[in-house]
């Protein structure tokens, strides 16, 4: 299964394609730019020390295109232009929308979110990719700091939100390769309107802690 | 230091009245009707099998005139009718408010919220009592059911919003007494509009994991 991460030149994305490759998965980098791709791509085999024969670079429709699941991982203010330039190039995979709706992306605040018309971000995507895409809501909670401190475990859950079940379990099967986190299905994709919220929350603790990796578990499931 | 707790007849209202009379704080379990608050008392007595010589019984308007913090812990829909009837029983104290803004409280869905014009309950508290009290926001996340669970301990954390940080302090040390729960501080009161939507979100994962204490983790602060 090839994971396409659209975005994924930018700290997310990045650590996202870091820790999917360390273990194994086949991983594509899309960018706008081919050579910023190929460049993000360079600084994961130094990261790694591996020549990763699974990963390859390529412009953010070339990626949409050959990926066998695609993960947006771009600002908020990237993300419908972003959008409108993959939308033809998906047929109904499972797209997982990592955007947080960050006030921050606004000229505002990091701390703070804003209220967007669809309810969240991943709703956004949905509703303007329709039958293009299967759209599920995950990641947005991990800090790219966690995700990018490839040799230790990362102590967050990964909350998972979309309309198809069977979708929803693929992510989170996906979510779980990356080392210490455990994935948590939330039911319906309008819950990501309170788990994107978390992720301003979470900022506030890190700037109030003066650290950049605050996470969350969520207690006494089993 | 008296803690008066308003809707003390409740679920979470109780919860909190039986954990802090646990470790021996004076508590005022405060309701609208006389009779009910001396039945919650009654109830507390034989669940820690105490004579609770440091619990009393009063009115919602007793309670506030003789408690030295007071905390709210009332349903949604009488979160006004109960700030009007204490109002001027106010004296500037540290109120805690534990309101969450559940669309089950207004006949829809606990699993989702609804958007209070203030922002957040506790900001709706703040707004409407003035001078009259110094808000913090507190406890909404910790489930009844956990507080209740009086012989195990609350896997959950405390995320504590306020504008005053010596009120803050003085939340965070009295929800630590609490058996099991960390305190956070969230900074100011309006953080409260994202902590209070995630208790929705607890619930959902309740409901679908057939359980009644889901609570959350923040980690890596230290």
């Amino acid at each position: 299964m090839k994971i396409a991460i659209i975005g994924g030149t930018g700290d997310q994305g990045l650590g996202l394609a870091l820790r999917f490759a360390k273990v194994g998965e086949e991983v594509i980098v899309g960018s706008r730019d081919l050579t910023k791709a190929e460049n993000a791509v360079d600084q994961m085999k130094n990261l790694l020390d591996d020549d990763l024969p699974n990963v390859t670079a390529m412009t953010n429709q070339d990626a949409t295109d050959n990926g066998d699941i695609i993960i947006l991982t771009v600002p908020l203010q990237a993300q419908m232009v972003t959008l409108r330039s993959i939308k033809d190039h998906l047929n109904g995979e499972i797209f997982v929308d990592a955007t947080s709706p960050l006030e921050g992306c606004l000229g505002g605040k990091p701390t703070r979110y804003v209220d967007l018309w669809e309810g969240s971000a991943a709703e956004r995507s949905a509703e303007f990719l329709g039958d293009q895409a299967n759209v599920v809501s995950a990641f947005c909670n991990i800090s790219a700091s966690s995700l990018t401190s490839i040799n230790e475990d990362v102590e967050c859950d990964c909350l998972v939100s979309g309309d198809d079940h069977e979708a929803n379990l693929l992510v989170m099967k996906l979510a779980e390769k990356i080392e210490g986190v455990n994935a948590i299905e939330c039911g319906a994709l309008e819950n990501a309107r309170i788990v994107e919220k978390l992720t301003p929350l979470l900022i506030n603790l890190n700037i109030r802690n003066k650290i950049k990796n605050a996470g969350l578990r969520i207690t006494n499931l089993n």
